[in-house]
């Protein structure tokens, strides 16, 4: 069985908190794939990396079993689960993180993680990525039934990100996410452009073209385009639009349409 | 055979040399399972490696092989070595970046790798873990024996991490680590702490709670914790303690008990 | 088969895209074995991403796909293209990216990817490295014949690097590449090196030391050592000659030969 589990954390790289998980799942799963997404989210920032698991999920195969860690409430009362939609699996806090995942669903089924059997001997209330989501994903890439798991979650604590408003002919809408490359990811979903734009600005600043790829760009000036994920982003070609316009997450769009 | 080889490195993640290694190795043993655990040591930092591996073995199944390489002495005198303890193998330079897992054993035994047979054919001066650690470590995974690696190595190079001290009713400690949420790892284990607490204080500052998880804190102010290494912790829930209390290796930890 | 894909680009480690060409690649084909080489490109640095691929194909068994993803230009009309050289394949844009592998050789074959089999089925104008790249490497790694990719390219895009120059007995070169301990990697080969050295200067500095290894340095002074890639290096031991001494990419070197 090629099993996949991915690893989507708070964690960083420097530290040896990612081995401790790897090193739990390949001494119960030895031929798993592993798949590290990121462990650059920013510390304590669960949307962040709701909206990176909700980007990345789409494109793994059936059985995938999503690991996320940004947990800030561990050892607390906030409850540990295994959530299932759409042919794969997520394993982490009950804190919102797969929220976005699920959030578009109509059906999925979450779990509760308390059968002991998914957890490591000795839980430690600092760490329960590699003492209970590490070995209970390990345990779901081989097989495990969901029912199992536990008793049935049917209230999981759910995200909110900021949907665009439209009044008269603008629509407003926010940055959620910055990438690598200083692109602003917006709120604005490809499908809800419809229409003719007659205008397209951020935080007050013309965006004087909307292309099809980064080239259609001008120098050095700002660019609407549809990034990968379906979404309205603002660009430079080439250059960092967030670092040499001073934007960032909230920063506001509006459009405003013929 | 599913083994496992772990990579522990000051090499970073912008240039090839991680690559490099990772070929020399898949090219001798093409179904191992390569796992990361950082190349983010800071250079030249042999202790910083040594802590990171004492913290990350206990985690990997038997037979697993750990390579560090942190290595200012490469193609000096300093000897490449295999080491064997508890179930695992260690390759890498002899210069104390194993000595934390090994100083804990009574049992362990150490070769000098002199094997032609376990490097590559070309060694250079400046690149023993492409040349001679790779190489070994796949040889290793394979089940090479290490009596055959080269001659007994009895007198291996050891770090010492200060102890804690005590002197009638306090224990002055020190922070050996910052992780990447900015909370000071310091060198008293959770065994140490008997008695009843009166007063713990770093750098002079009170830390007025001791808690079981990051949520015991309270909002803004420093709180002990016993981490998932089994050690005192000085942290902030939710903040970088590190970088607002401007604390960081070396902090002093002092406790007095009732 | 244990085929293996390496990953070369500049979409560093925060957001999903490296996942999402994972993602793809493993449901193409389980079994693969994927290597990050760096995704710490400097954004848009084609010829980077060149000099790494450089170094580290020749570590790779034969078979192994290497995907090269720096790609400003991607959706304009730059041609998506599998290259094949030494036994080796190379997956990503006809921008020079490959150009330092195939420049040394006298014999590559080059193919144009327009086979609709080789991609996703929804190829979108910012990601050929999700939509193109990936599928084609999973299918090259599976076996696909490089005939059938499409037509052959016979005038791929080709990267200059700065070659030294040598005018009586004085050798001038320049740093192509810094590194992560802040060496400094020249243009200048060993093989070039040829008869007794008088001075070497970088930037008007005397290099008094020309060292075999590292430990052959002189605290805090610059020297010369040739690197793991057969190429002259200006370090100082034990510290970042690039941030101590102020040099970086274009400083020059100077060499006078007795």
């Amino acid at each position: 069985m090629n099993s996949i589990i991915t690893l989507t954390t708070d964690f960083g790289s420097k530290d040896g908190y990612v081995a401790q998980m790897k090193g739990v799942i390949l001494g119960i799963h030895s031929t798993v794939t592993l798949v590290d997404v990121t462990h650059e989210i920013t510390p304590f920032h669960v949307l962040e990396a709701a909206l990176v698991l909700k980007g990345i999920a789409p494109y793994f195969p059936w059985g995938t079993v999503h690991v996320g860690v940004v947990d800030p409430g561990v050892g607390t009362e906030r409850r540990a689960i295994v959530a299932y939609t759409d042919g794969q699996f997520y394993v982490g806090p009950d804190n919102g993180i797969f929220s976005l995942v699920l959030g578009t669903k109509t059906k999925y089924r979450i779990h509760q993680i308390v059968k002991p059997s998914l957890m490591l001997p000795k839980v430690h209330s600092t760490f329960h990525g590699r003492d209970i989501f590490a070995p209970a994903a390990a345990r779901m890439a081989q097989g495990f039934p969901i029912e199992e798991v536990g008793p049935v979650v049917s209230d999981p604590v759910l995200l909110n990100v900021p949907s665009p408003t439209i009044q008269n002919s603008e629509m407003k809408g926010q940055v959620i996410h910055v990438d690598r490359f200083g692109n602003l990811f917006t709120n604005i979903r490809s499908t809800e452009l419809k229409g003719s734009i007659a205008t397209m600005s951020i935080a007050g600043m013309d965006i004087p073209v909307f292309g099809r790829c980064f080239g259609d760009g001008h120098p050095g000036q700002l660019m609407g385009i549809i990034n990968s994920f379906g979404y309205l982003e603002i660009a430079i070609n080439g250059e960092n639009a967030s670092a040499k316009m001073n934007l960032g997450i909230g920063s506001s769009i509006s459009i405003v349409f013929n």
